[in-house]
Parts: structure tokens; C-alpha cells; sequence
């Protein structure tokens, strides 16, 4: 089943646009699915892209922009008439072509929407321009399948034939009042089950879990995922059947918001790929290395402080770069516990508790990793006895605030309403350098004593 | 919509169960979902849960076990009679069965498989615990509905009416031949728009998706994420058809491997969350932390071999912290970026290209910061010119090698077949400390001459 977009074959796609062979390449590509078209559009210059897109047919080319990458499909986008665009956008649910429009420019977004020859799909994807783009609304397809509480079986067998043709899955349908308000649902399953003679009011189930146009996106994800639910429906304030959102929406969803998480905790704070160019690339990863530049400043000067014991125990300075890295992981991985304990939602029990749990667990991990310090500063480092220890106790010390930073930062942060993320990753690493190397060096002060 | 679990809500339930209120308690949780129970369960003691999975209807139960966490279940399924635990797989698909017995002793998987009734459930289980948990086969479930090629719509109705009433969500129809080989698929659409005269041989979609029971998870969830699938059969050896892959289960599994490669990321060894004990978390941590030890081991070594400078560049070393971050820094961004090109499959164009790439971007960046790093140093810290020079101009070097390093060690270790999300947090900034330290001692030896 597996198709392989290889060199070659995109060689011959070229030179097939090149003498311009059009009955050839709609042969080739006609059996080829939209993702592999887009994957093929990726190879290829703008150029043979944008003559890809005008030859073939809307209904698959469509589907093949919705899976470009955003920088690509604006390029390709750039080089189609208003009305080129329009037929594409007629071909798609409404919710991608809302995405497609809300990408282009105030004046271009005018042009193309009122080049749309279906007034209904017109409208709706202006509705869902209105929606903030991480809500139910914002997430939703106007394109589902409903029938009327009223309705018999029969009767409504004969309309969801009609309704089906526009909606790419079925899922559920939805039941509605005479004012278009949310009742309940039916499965598919349920109506090949049911008698024709019954009434959609007899058999439809009226418990159904729905969003409102306003839920948050984390939020539709979350309750999707909890009930294991393919497709969810979204209602206004006036508790009216607006849209659906669907599982494949989510997947994405899910899908970046891992990656911008990711990303988030690696020190990149925009969504970057690999083959981005080098300008963008930089915008994303300078930000947080100016801020460890920063924070670097800041234990040169606290290590400066120190300077005086640099005559007479010049291998405590030797330890800093050790000292900072424990600091660094423990509060990497204290907080990357506690993210995911936020985001799940499965962060229980009072704050005191956690904060002894983690008092006993860094307790537990620094003493195993001072033991394994102090053999090995002594044995195969050769160091005194007394430093040691002093080396040893330093870094408990370290690893116990090290992990209470990683931990109590972003539930402090939640608590305040700040994206509990933002305290991961370089953020944290700097913090616990700077007060890694203080706790150090006075612990180190109060035993050798300089 | 939203049900909330309140302690409350935890504390009446907690009444009934003493007083041992049976009917009140069935009453209060009939109209609960499954996933809700499970968060009820989450927050009982032992016994409690026990109670409530024992008085409840295993129709609600063996769902709600699905939703637990793996220790959490465990626990409740020890207290279990093999016969009771039977019961609740009767009411599990075969693949959630599956993977139930499988957490279950090798002794107690025969026991409870014994005593499983319906006998077709028990082979089918059997059948699906020998394949391998990260493949098609392991992922699967026997519940399907499919047709046989030359039956007529009519008929396929009746039948598909009868095998619908064990499927929980039908999705897609395939469609087989008389020795069950999977020919190609049929929607529930199509059946509604289709005449009941025709043949399922007239109107099926021989184009179907497919993967093979060996077909590793990764690459199930690729397919179905890029081609939109809410379903894809599976198919032995021969062709034929033995199962199907459902999104919920895909969605699960995206969303644990996107939690590994975090976890991985910030130095988490094993699937850990906030509430697990502290040993276990211990197990979770130390490793990478005794791996950072190491590293700091030799840090310490590479310092020591540069004491010299100690009498005329101390400032020299209170940098030693600054680099290390740096290095790290920009170590982890490079390896998110590469390891999420990998995972996507997004990583194009020639090794070379990418070595060039990586060259000017780390410049550009390096170039940036040792700006930065000379303006602060000279007009902040107050150092001498050359001595910013000196550390500006290690700081470039040292931001080049770690950003190659953060780029290419998880694309070398991807070519040897190893997982490449190990290189990234405690591993990369481990060795780039290493190495940063020694680049940064070895440049300014060159230009200061100590």
C-alpha cells in the first residue's frame, strides 16, 4: 500500500510539466491520493507546483493544499487569481477553508470570498472567521448530518441520503428540536438497528456530550480524548446546533501542541522545522539563548564574589561546571513531571504534601549521587577527605532547591494564569546555574571557611 | 456537560459504600460515563474501588478499568477472582482484553483466559496476545464488519445489522473475498446512497489502505494521520483480512510516545507522573543524573589540566558556567529540531547541505551573542578588552561544535538503528559541557598564552 514519492519519479513528473504533457500527467496522477500529491507538490519549484494545481482537478487538489506546510501553501496561494482560489475553497469543509482564508491578507480575503459561486458555504465560512481560531468555534466544520426530533425513520433515511452527499464522514447524527436546539444524537448503528416504523423521538439517546462555539481548544481535546468521542457537536450561547468538531482535527491539534511543547522545553520559541531558513531559524532559538547569556552574566558575578577562596581551593572552581549541570537536570526533570501533571489535569493532593514528597525524593537522589561524588573525588580525583564531603553536602544542597525550583515555578505560574511551559528547559536551567553555584560555593564558605 | 468529580461528590460515595447502600449507589452512578467512573475509582482506597467494581454492571466497569492507570488497575485486579475478571473481559473488545491479560502473571493469563465463556472472544484474544504491543497485530482489534464481495446490498444489510450489534463503532465496511482476502472497502455512506438492487461487487472502493499485523506503530499512525483514516484493516501474511486499527487507540498511542520523547528529553528514564512513589520515581531519575555525574567527573579533569591559567586569567573560569549553558543551550536546540524532522520524516536534502546549514546558522547565532557577550563584559563587568575578544571569540567556537553536535549525533545514532530521542537533554548537554569547556580553555590559550 505504501507509496513512494522517489527522485526519479518526481524527475519524470518535471519533465511531463516542462513539455507541458497534460493528458500524461492527469493519467499519472489520477489514482494518486491528496496527501501523496502534496507530498510531491513539496518537491517540486513554485512554478510546477502552481501548474500542478491549476490542472488538476479542484476536488483533489483542494485536499492536497489543506496538507502543505503553511510557508508553501502561501507561495502556491500567492500565485492563484481570487477565482482560482475560490474553486479551490468550494471543494473543501468548511472549517480548512476558513483556515486557507484566514490566512491570506485583509484585502485578498474580501476578494476571494466573494468569488465563491455557493452563497451557503460563503456564508458559513464567514461565520467560522469570527471564531478565535484555539476554540470549539474555531476548530468546528459547518458540514454535519441532523435530523429532526419529529421525523420517522424512514423520512429521515431519505433526507441524511440527501444531507451525507456534502458531509465527508457521518459519525454521529445529530438530533435537533424545530428551533435547531441540540436534543441528542443517533448512532448509524442505531438507525440500521431500529425498525422503519419507529420515530426518530423513540430512539435517539438524549444524553450527548457537546462543546460550545467558545470552549478551548485543550479543552475539546481533552473531553474528546477522555470519551474516546470520533466527532463532538458545538453549540451557541442559545444551546443551538452550530458545527461539529471532528477526531482528525484534534489528532492535529494534539499533534502540534506536543511539538510546540516540545519545542517550548528545547529552547525554540516559534514552530520551526528543520529545513526553515537560517533568518527564521535564529528568530526562534535567539530569544532564549539571550536570556542564558543573561543569567550567564549573572553567575560570572556571583562567582566573582568568590574569588578569594581561588587560592587556596582552586578545585572548588573545578566543580562548577558539575554543580550547575545537577542543578540544571534535576530541575529539567522536576518540572517536566510536574508540566505533565498539569496538563493531565492528574496533579493531586495539597501543595505541602508535594513539597515534602519532593524535599524526600531529592534527599533520596542527591545523598545516592553525594555518595557516588565523594568515592569517586577521592579515589579517582585523589581529593581530601573534607573536600570531599564539603563537595558532597553542597550538591544535596543543590539538587534539594534544584528540584523545589523545577517543581513549585510552574505550579506558581499556573496558579498566576502564565503558561506553566514557559518554565521549563533554558529558563529553568539558568535559574538553577545561577542558584546552584551561590548554594555552593556558601555552603563551601561555612565549612572550609575562607 | 462537563461532570466534575468533587470531594464532595468523593466523600458521599465514600458514605455509601460503609453503609454499604447498594441501591443508592447503583442509582447515583448509572447515568455516569465509564471515564467518569474511572476518576471516581482514581480517588477511592483499595477496597472501596474493589466494592464499586464489583456491585457495578461490567459493561460499565470493564470500560472504566480501560481508563485507569496501569498501577491503579493492577492493584484492583489482584483483589479479583480470575472467574470476575473474566467477566469483565467478556465485555472489553478483544484488543482492550488483550492488552489486560497481558499486564496479568503468566500463571493467572491461563487461569482467566479458562474461564472466559464465549469461546470465539477467548481464541480471538489468544490470537491477539501473540503479536508484539508495538505493532499493527498488538494494536488491533478483531471487531470489524465486513462483507463478502458477492453478496447483494439487501443482503449485506441484514448481515451487516447482525455483526454491527458486537462492533462499538462500525466506521468503514470492507469487503472481502470467499477466502476472507481483503478486496477493498465500503462506506456506510455509500451503502445509504446505494440502490438495493446493486451488488456489494458493483459499488465497493477496491482502493483501500492497509497495513500487515507486522507493521510497526509508528508507522500506523503515520498513515492514518496522513491519509485521515479513522480506521485501517489489518491483513495477515496471506492477505487476509484479521483486524482493524481504530483513531482512539492511535490517538493513545500518539499521545504516549509524544510524552516518551518529552520525558526522554528532560532526562525521565521510565513512564513516570507526579503521584507515583518516590522510589519509583528515583528509578525514573537517577540514571540520567548519574550519567550527568560522569560527565561532571571529567569536566572537573579538563579544568583541572588548565590550573595554570588560574593565576593571571581567574576570570577566565567564573565564565566556565556561562559557557556550559551556552553550549547546552544550543546543543538541545538543535537536537529538538533534527529529532522532530526525523519523527516526521521531514528531514531533506544532503547531509552536506545540512553541515553547511548548521555552520552559518550557528555563526550567525554565535556571532549575536558574543556581541552581546563583549558589550556586557567590557561595560558591565568591566573586563579588558582582550579578555572580552578572547571570550567572545571561544563563545562563537563553542556554539558551532555544540550545534553540530546537537544536529548530527542524533542523526548518526538514527543511521546505526539506535533510537535517536536519546540524544537529547542530560546526553547532549552532558558531553557539549565537555566539550565546550575544553574548546573554550584550549581558544583563550591561544590568544591570553598561559
Amino acid at each position: 500500500m505504501q507509496f513512494e514519492v522517489s527522485d526519479e519519479y518526481i524527475e519524470h513528473i518535471q519533465l511531463l510539466i516542462e513539455e507541458k504533457r497534460n493528458t500524461e500527467l492527469l493519467q499519472l496522477l489520477e489514482e494518486v491520493h491528496h496527501a501523496d500529491i502534496a507530498e510531491i507538490i513539496d518537491e517540486l519549484t513554485l512554478d510546477e507546483a502552481t501548474y500542478i494545481i491549476k490542472l488538476l482537478d479542484s476536488t483533489k487538489t483542494s485536499e492536497a493544499l489543506m496538507e502543505l506546510e503553511e510557508d508553501v501553501r502561501e507561495r502556491i496561494l500567492d500565485n492563484l487569481s481570487s477565482k482560482e482560489i475560490a474553486e479551490e475553497l468550494e471543494n473543501m469543509d468548511t472549517d480548512d477553508a476558513a483556515d486557507i482564508i484566514a490566512e491570506l491578507s485583509e484585502e485578498r480575503k474580501q476578494e476571494v470570498i466573494s468569488e465563491i459561486l455557493d452563497e451557503e458555504h460563503a456564508e458559513h465560512i464567514v461565520e467560522l472567521l469570527r471564531y478565535d481560531e484555539n476554540s470549539a468555534g474555531g476548530l468546528m466544520a459547518k458540514e454535519l448530518v441532523k435530523v429532526n426530533e419529529n421525523w420517522s425513520v424512514t423520512g429521515c433515511m431519505t433526507e441524511m441520503r440527501a444531507q451525507a452527499e456534502n458531509v465527508t464522514r457521518v459519525h454521529s447524527i445529530y438530533v435537533v428540536d424545530d428551533k435547531n436546539r441540540l436534543k441528542g444524537r443517533l448512532s448509524l448503528k442505531d438507525l440500521l438497528t431500529a425498525s422503519s416504523r419507529a420515530n426518530i423521538s423513540d430512539i435517539y439517546i438524549d444524553k450527548v456530550d457537546y462543546v460550545t462555539v467558545h470552549t478551548k481548544g485543550e479543552e475539546v481535546a481533552r473531553v474528546m480524548q477522555k470519551y474516546d468521542l470520533e466527532a463532538i457537536p458545538v453549540v451557541d450561547e442559545m444551546g443551538r446546533l452550530v458545527g461539529r468538531v471532528t477526531i482528525d482535527d484534534i489528532v492535529d491539534f494534539i499533534r502540534d501542541e506536543a511539538e510546540k511543547d516540545y519545542q517550548m522545553a528545547a529552547g525554540i520559541s516559534e514552530d520551526v522545522e528543520a529545513d526553515d531558513s537560517i533568518l527564521r531559524l535564529t528568530r526562534a532559538r535567539l530569544p532564549w539563548l539571550i536570556l542564558a547569556l543573561l543569567g550567564g552574566f549573572i553567575s560570572v558575578t556571583v562567582l566573582g564574589t568568590f574569588d578569594a577562596a581561588m587560592q587556596e581551593h582552586a578545585a572548588l572552581f573545578f566543580f562548577v561546571p558539575l554543580i550547575a549541570a545537577m542543578a540544571g537536570n534535576v530541575g529539567v526533570q522536576s518540572s517536566a513531571i510536574v508540566l505533565q501533571g498539569l496538563a493531565n489535569q492528574s496533579l493531586s493532593g495539597s501543595l505541602w504534601n508535594r513539597l515534602i514528597k519532593e524535599v524526600l525524593l531529592s534527599l533520596l537522589n542527591g545523598a545516592a549521587l553525594a555518595f557516588l561524588l565523594i568515592i569517586g573525588g577521592i579515589f579517582l580525583l585523589g581529593f581530601h577527605f573534607w573536600f570531599g564531603v564539603t563537595v558532597g553536602i553542597s550538591l544535596i544542597s543543590v539538587i534539594v532547591i534544584a528540584s523545589l525550583i523545577g517543581t513549585f515555578v510552574p505550579i506558581i505560574l499556573d496558579k498566576f494564569g502564565i503558561d506553566p511551559a514557559m518554565a521549563t528547559g533554558p529558563f529553568i536551567t539558568t535559574s538553577n546555574d545561577i542558584f546552584g553555584i551561590l548554594i555552593y560555593f556558601t555552603i563551601a564558605k561555612m565549612i572550609l571557611g575562607f
